[in-house]
């Protein structure tokens, strides 16, 4: 008996979740900020390019709540897995393969509320004697401007409760994986304090694997929600902003200078306007800054910008 | 006979030379910005840091013309040339050696005035008998937000008459580089309106080759200063303004994604205020952003950063 999730469907029902799980989240983001709309954008590679493929970018700029929040759906085809895919898997040297994923950056307009990220991937291939295999990455990290121990936990509980059903060993590696991943190392600095990550997942087989990325996709609401509604009416002045504006500078160097999906996707002809939603809107650097010793901008990054268990 | 430039006082005269062009490029800004002042900090790589060097760095931040200039000269030496820098000359492999420079970049307040880039410096090694072999590198471009065909023409005009006493062949080779080299390629779009770029210059051996890098650093305020007091008192608004933090998002773009220099020194441990001097003050993204048709940012895109010969 031949497994269910060879035939093109399995792909067909990743690619549903996903689109669904873009539309629930940015429904959400919209409802929140009662000033902002979202925006949709459908585009598509234009026939010339290497890889075909095609997506939905939603987002909403200048909102009340939030100053940028980019979520982007997309799905390639390629002819052939690059060489760096097959390596370990020589089976599927030149195989066709379909990528899709959801990714998403919010960044908020008040200093108290945290930037978040999440990723939510497949890449699947189909072996020479029709054999699926799919591989899931992703995740979500939180990059407060103000630290909060209760957000930080808040958010670190979510994550470990949607991977708990898959197994206890789950969160603490993928835990540990954020937390290596989201390091400026030119800084020695943690992006933020974390979450999860993962990469090249298929320890579950296709369906089990899937279900695991849909219990990551799923908890992103109720991870960063709670989060953001708690400290959004926050008072803040141009001190909080300008200290925000500042770190929001090591956002765009971790995303420029580390991060392989942005800076590969920009070396190698992808949608640059989709890569980069990820961008602040505003960002500011400035020589040789320091929080002065003792402020809440100084226990940042002291106190929560050092990788450490938050559930302990 | 040994050549002079054999013995150590060959690499003092361009430390001197490099230091001396510093202060004199920042005394012409500090005399021009008459809110600004220039801040200057001496450091010193730490005994146990691979590289061992020090340098100095003069800033200025938030003055009335230049809202951040910053220029820096360092000069590190190392115990064994990289692979990279011996592949072609085996006779160097395992030479020490002495990297120094000057490096600046200028991002005024007034949108009018274009961004500046101007960089110097010398790669020198012994060989085991004792043969000095020195190489130099550098050039300056300009990026402006609002395009001025004489603006372009005197930056060239400039940068033409400083090299052609070394020979007429220089200009063109190293405009033509300096078009290529700052692209970026995830947008097709030039960085500025160029100027020039060399690397691994050597043609007119040690002294010679000096004394054509030389020509290229004192050219810099008369390439340079006479564009920003032409239109350092053009009236602007909100809108000037948001489109220059707009295009300085490309500045951004590029110097993390494609500049080799700035993304090895961030990957491979060099001094991170030094190197990302570069960044802009105040930056903004917003997505799929289009100039209005007919407009003078418009313009700037269209007529402007597409490299293009400048002197007819």
């Amino acid at each position: 008996m031949q497994d269910a999730s060879n035939n093109q469907s399995f792909n067909d029902g990743v690619r549903a979740y996903l689109m669904g799980l873009q539309t629930r989240i940015m429904d959400a983001v919209e409802a929140l900020d009662a000033q902002g709309q979202v925006n949709s954008d459908v585009w598509q590679k234009a026939a010339h390019e290497p890889l075909q493929g095609s997506g939905v970018t939603k987002i909403l700029e200048g909102g009340r709540i939030f100053e940028r929040a980019g979520c982007g759906f997309s799905h390639v085809q390629g002819q052939s897995l690059p060489p760096s895919a097959t390596q370990a898997r020589p089976e599927l040297v030149g195989a066709s393969f379909d990528a899709m994923g959801v990714s998403l950056v919010f960044h908020p307009l008040n200093p108290y509320v945290p930037t978040v990220h999440m990723n939510v991937r497949m890449l699947s291939a189909l072996t020479q004697d029709n054999t699926r295999v799919a591989w899931f990455g992703g995740g979500m990290d939180l990059t407060p401007y103000y630290g909060f121990r209760e957000d930080a936990v808040h958010f670190h509980q979510t994550c470990r409760e949607a991977l708990s059903p898959f197994g206890e060993h789950l969160y603490p590696k993928f835990k540990s994986w954020c937390d290596d991943y989201f390091f400026l190392k030119h800084r020695q600095e943690a992006r933020g304090i974390g979450g999860i990550f993962f990469d090249d997942f298929i320890e579950f087989g296709n369906e089990g694997s899937f279900a695991m990325l849909q219990a990551v996709g799923d908890a992103f609401l109720n991870a960063y929600m709670p989060i953001a509604k708690r400290r959004l009416s926050t008072p803040y002045g141009e001190r909080e902003r300008a200290h925000q504006l500042y770190r929001r500078g090591r956002y765009v160097e971790f995303n420029l200078v580390w991060d392989r999906g942005t800076h590969f996707g920009l070396q190698s002809g992808g949608r640059t306007e989709s890569i980069l939603l990820s961008m602040p809107p505003l960002v500011s650097w400035s020589y040789q800054h320091q929080d002065p010793v003792g402020s809440p901008e100084r226990a940042l990054l002291e106190d929560f910008l050092v990788p450490q268990n938050w559930l302990g």
